[in-house]
């Protein structure tokens, strides 16, 4: 745990520089624009602990996987999010001496990343070789506006000293991921091309055996420099060879001058252009941001993050540190996924490291999909549903790998394309109650936009392929008399392979449920689109619907008769039941004990029961919740980010509002201050969606029930009041609760109604409700 | 499956030679004698398909592990077998043309390994360029009286030119281990010495940061070369060189003149000798064999042999395959372990590749010891046991990295030095029922020798190690009122992380009982000796030998009432029971199918509550055996090479003679005829021991009845008759049995009565009986 960041509502604030905490600054400052991102580097480059990252989305490299021992149906390779060519460089030499914040004395130092203008700001003064005295002064920025762009100004004052300046703003494409499993260069330089301020290259992934698509990307920058505001009367030397281009500039500066240099840059992926007007494009998008210089595109920036904020800001009163926190989290959640692609996802790192790989987990369903359905249209939900669709066909192949048949789906544990990328049985064959929540995703959508008309569309092939597999891996059981599940993780990984994991078995029939559902609706609304889908999938009414049916009847659930509660997997109670309370100076257990202990014992990585619960909350009473929640939060040690948000929701739904907030807080900093001394890999962008939810869904108890948006709010003890943004059905609601009342405004042009502690609530457009 | 392989008595034949089958033949071709062994490979050089292959035992290098995903308590390194100095290198070049089968036309060849004898020989005629036919004989051995030493005869006529010969005998210690998990080297040269036709090299294995001993072995030669048997008056060229010596004499040979090469070769290890010695004492080695010669070592090699085979031989009349098949097993047995050194064990490959690594696995206690028992002196079993006594604070600080305390021992799964190696949760972690087949061949080595005194000295403390172990990984389960063992993996690795596997809970608490048993004994017997005991491992009798007890006494083991037979684990009822009959094209399925699929099914990849039915046949009726027998054997696929045997003894005493063959049958050309397609790699050594036990407690239904040997023989068959030889309390016997009859030959100079169908035979000193 760290607490070196200053808490402010706004920004992220480093006071003096921590070079011992230099990653993790880097990561926690990553910039993104959706197509593109980076991490906190310097501009001028920094020889101390420093991981450069830069990452275009969707390029990606198949790395050769890396085993121990190899199991049958592992994949060969596992993508990786490639760390692409370095953009923001730009060398300076000041009379010879290379700027370097490693070297020289640092005197002053302040980085700054302002979450409401999606800008990196750093000012210092450093000392450089005979006491020369430099003020340094750098912005820049991953455009919103123009998203396959970023702008950097970066002012330079001697203070007591006149001296030459040598400037060389450069692209760098010689980068390697610091986890290639096999220390390899993922990259091939294809061109390279400079004139005067302008420099390209385009850069190839290397060919693999995998027939994995081979990315190009071409980047480019213009530079432009400003003595006290004037253009600086220098000529540019050039340098092009392989991955790299420069331009290089000498200006005199006097003592108190301020040289500024302008750096505009692009990356345009073969992912959205053709090969050939890569560099040509390049050129043009240079051009044109370059023309609209460095103020303009700020100001659009601000305006950008401005229009995000309105949907989706929390306001916390009387607590920095959580309003910090919660900003914090929307922020990289804003920046990391803008729905504008449905080929793109949400990576579990965003663009703020490359560790694990791939760009998609079940956590984009369960915990992504509900924030952006909140705060955005409804359209980026609906691109997180169209990517599965796409990759239906991937999961069939992958389901086939593994033995099914008939059109069974079964989507990866790790994906970029589709395919599976993760290699441990364990995970990769078992966890697959990920299918589940594939399928939940669409009945979210659903639910809360009222839109049906995915569920019925792509969303049923998608349903009728995870509803096959569920058929093919569930199997009859003659000792019960029932069917049962064999050979399962959980959500909670802290057990492997087990038999009837309660919430596989329970999401695998809620799927059939659903399925038969939408089948039913489409069959009675439009059997003509029904029959297309029923052609295209070449279901079997007769049999398939039935096989489905007789499977939910007759499911397997381990239950304990004695305390009522559904036990997570069938033998739970062999264990010996302790609480977390009597391990306290062994966690995480995760870094002090043997797998095996782990797996031997009742200790929960992450909600699983409870997870189920969450999920569907609808079809349990609350003393069936309260129960369950009252065995197995004990029993939770909460080793996945993941895992603490599920619990406050729940907590604060039970009205154990101790608890709620107990878990609230292990959600809202975790990066911040990091909590699990990781986050120099990166943030952990998936589990801030549940840092969110656990304020609208918990602290405001917000629900969907029969069409209407509900909520319940109170206010956790610890803050005066908070608000947020809530978008519903083209209505914006901004919710404000204090110790007080309860308001709820109407920002658009359409009335609403809705519930606040079950009561309707109609609410005016453009009006407001005080409750 | 290949067939390529003659069929012979006493030979391993290959006719003509196989060049897609190299890397195979040189598997079967390999020579040991217990300190050092070798690969089949060609002393000349082959520019084809080969696996150089030279080892000394007990030398390995802690290899750094490689995981694909890091699980808390995997060790740090994986020991390797070291592919060490090539020792049998004759560069041979006839008129500066490089003598290489993979270049030249082979016009015969012949490669033989006579396992009579313990000798590899080849006959080779061969065209040169030019047509120029050269005859070449090859013999060597790996000197089983000089068990440091090898020593070559290679010999070769020109048939129909004269030409210069160009001779270079060499070391090169320029070797690499195909199985490197990084792809390092792992020697280091030390010192390179050569005068004339003597060369020395001193290789060390490289430092490591395991803290593990680093070896030095020296390897010394000196060679000699006769024309038609005289000496040839050639002047030598030394080479000498990092990791390289070599003598270089040219020597015209006529047209029908013989040139022979004798090379003599030895290994010495650190292990053995100081560092500063080792140098001169390869010297002087080498002078002493070089000085004895070739015949007399060749004459010593046979006579050793034919010692060897007089305790172990088994013929089979009748089935030449069958006795080929056999007597290759008994040979490598032989060759890889003699039970001079307890440091040693058996490695799974043991001189014939490097796969694996490791050099002790479970299959030493399970499989081998039996074998060693029967047909060595007793010394040999014991210093196998011995091996784990000196491990036992290893098997102590092992459990204690994975969670354990006070003394509890868990032996490793793969080891060299007592440390594990094993990097696979489910195996490392958890097939734990290895702890108990250690414990076992403490009992069985007593109940076979009569000889207790090892079980109540150093037995008894790795007893009490491992009772330790077993009760604490045990637990009580409050929801059955008994004790359980959760998370393990049997002897049936398709199934991992299961609870309740009955045979790791059976051979737990039978450890238990056999430990309270063996207390009792030296209470009664030798409570002086007891108190040392108690003393030194700090046992508690009055906790720890109730709790033992309470155990025992209350263990949950899974049963099928219906059936009345043992579950493999608990659950195993619910999946789906299929037979092997019915997925016959779909074997063998750890090819064919996904790990996950392999779990779920119910298929049995070697014996696991039949390996437990086997090893306390006694305490079990047959009615029971037979039941379990018949519900586990139709499930079971047998992909471990270890899974025949057992159930060959045991349909052979439940009178199933033709399942009996047929298991026989997959066991005893396994390697011969590269069933599993993986004979390349290396031999299945260890389960060699299970053919032997086939055919000796199959067949002949060999067991120790209340200290009685006994047997209840009959012939399968396709036999017309077989005989096996086997010691027992000093005394050898050789056993024959026809369709007629059976007869005993008692070759001691002790009276023996032994248990023929139940009934006494006294068979007097020297004298034989009929039945």
């Amino acid at each position: 745990m760290k607490n070196y960041i200053t808490h402010d509502e706004w920004c992220i604030v480093e006071e003096g520089f921590h070079p011992e905490h230099n990653e993790i600054t880097e990561s926690l400052m990553s910039l993104g624009n959706g197509r593109m991102g980076q991490r906190g580097n310097f501009e001028e480059g920094y020889s101390g602990k420093t991981l450069l990252g830069n990452y275009v989305a969707g390029v990606y490299f198949p790395d050769k996987t890396r085993v121990g021992w190899w199991k049958n149906g592992y994949p060969n390779y596992f993508a990786k999010v490639l760390n692409a060519c370095n953009w923001t460089g730009i060398e300076i030499r000041v009379g010879g001496e290379l700027l370097d914040l490693n070297t020289c004395q640092i005197d002053e130092f302040r980085r700054v990343l302002n979450m409401k203008e999606g800008v990196l700001e750093r000012t210092a003064t450093v000392t450089l070789t005979g006491g020369r005295k430099l003020r340094i002064h750098s912005r820049r920025f991953c455009s919103m506006a123009d998203d396959e762009a970023g702008a950097i100004s970066y002012s330079m004052v001697p203070l007591n000293f006149t001296d030459h300046f040598t400037i060389t703003p450069f692209l760098d494409g010689n980068i390697r991921n610091r986890d290639s499993n096999y220390d390899e260069s993922f990259w091939n330089g294809i061109a390279h091309e400079a004139y005067g301020p302008e420099g390209y290259l385009v850069l190839e992934t290397k060919s693999n055996p995998y027939q994995v698509e081979q990315f190009r990307v071409a980047t480019g920058m213009k530079f432009d420099i400003k003595l006290n505001g004037m253009q600086a009367a220098a000529t540019v030397q050039t340098a092009s060879r392989d991955k790299y281009v420069a331009g290089t500039a000498q200006v005199e500066v006097r003592e108190g001058q301020e040289i500024t240099i302008y750096k505009y840059a692009v990356n345009l992926s073969s992912a959205n252009y053709p090969h050939e007007e890569l560099i040509s494009k390049a050129k043009a998008y240079v051009a044109r941001i370059a023309e609209k210089g460095f103020d303009r595109m700020y100001a659009e920036q601000v305006q950008a993050w401005a229009g995000k904020w309105e949907k989706n800001d929390i306001t916390i009163d009387g607590d920095v540190a959580a309003q910090q926190g919660i900003r914090f989290n929307i922020f990289h959640l804003g920046q990391t996924y803008t729905g504008e692609d449905e080929r793109l996802n949400i990576g579990p790192k965003g663009f703020t490291g490359e560790k694990y790989g791939g760009s998609t987990y079940w956590d984009t369903e369960a915990y992504c999909i509900p924030f952006y359905l909140s705060t955005a249209d409804d359209k980026v939900a609906r691109n997180l549903l169209v990517y599965r669709y796409k990759h239906l066909q991937k999961a069939i192949e992958n389901a086939a790998k593994l033995g099914f048949s008939d059109g069974a789906a079964l989507y990866p544990m790790v994906t970029m394309n589709g395919e599976e990328c993760h290699n441990e049985w364990e995970i990769t064959f078992e966890e697959i109650h990920r299918n589940g929540a594939i399928a939940y995703a669409i009945y979210d959508y659903a639910r809360y936009t009222g839109d049906e008309s995915y569920a019925t569309d792509q969303g049923l092939e998608v349903l009728i392929g995870i509803s096959r597999f569920w058929k093919q891996r569930i199997n009859w059981s003659e000792e019960k008399g029932q069917y049962v599940m064999l050979g399962v993780t959980g959500p909670n990984e802290y057990e492997n392979n087990v038999n009837n994991n309660w919430y596989t078995n329970y999401i695998a029939c809620w799927t059939l449920r659903y399925t038969l559902e939408v089948i039913d609706k489409l069959w009675k609304e439009d059997s003509r689109k029904l029959n297309e889908v029923i052609f295209k999938t070449n279901l079997q009414l007769n049999t398939e619907l039935a096989d489905w049916k007789h499977i939910v009847d007759n499911m397997h659930y381990p239950f304990d008769e004695n305390r009522q509660v559904y036990l997570q997997q069938q033998g739970f109670l062999d264990k010996e039941l302790l609480t977390v309370a009597d391990i306290a100076e062994q966690r995480p257990i995760n870094q002090r004990w043997s797998w095996d202990r782990i797996l031997r014992s009742c200790f929960i990585k992450q909600a699983d029961v409870l997870q189920g619960l969450y999920f569907f909350e609808h079809e349990f009473d609350e003393a069936t919740i309260r129960r369950n929640f009252e065995f197995y939060e004990p029993m939770t040690v909460h080793e996945s980010s993941l895992s603490p948000c599920v619990h406050s929701i729940l907590a604060a739904g039970l009205g154990m509002r101790e608890k709620a907030y107990e878990m609230y807080l292990r959600t809202a900093r975790l990066d911040l201050d990091d909590y699990n001394n990781d986050t120099e890999d990166g943030l952990h962008i998936t589990s801030m969606a549940g840092t969110w939810m656990s304020v609208v869904k918990g602290f405001a108890g917000q629900r969907v029930k029969d069409g209407l948006l509900s909520f319940k709010p109170y206010i956790p003890e610890q803050w005066e009041g908070y608000s947020f943004r809530i978008g519903f059905r083209s209505v914006l609601l901004k919710v404000t609760v204090s110790k007080q009342s309860i308001s709820i405004e109407n920002a658009s042009e359409s009335a609403l109604t809705v519930l606040v502690n079950d009561k309707k609530i109609f609410i005016d457009a453009l009006a407001s409700v005080q409750l």
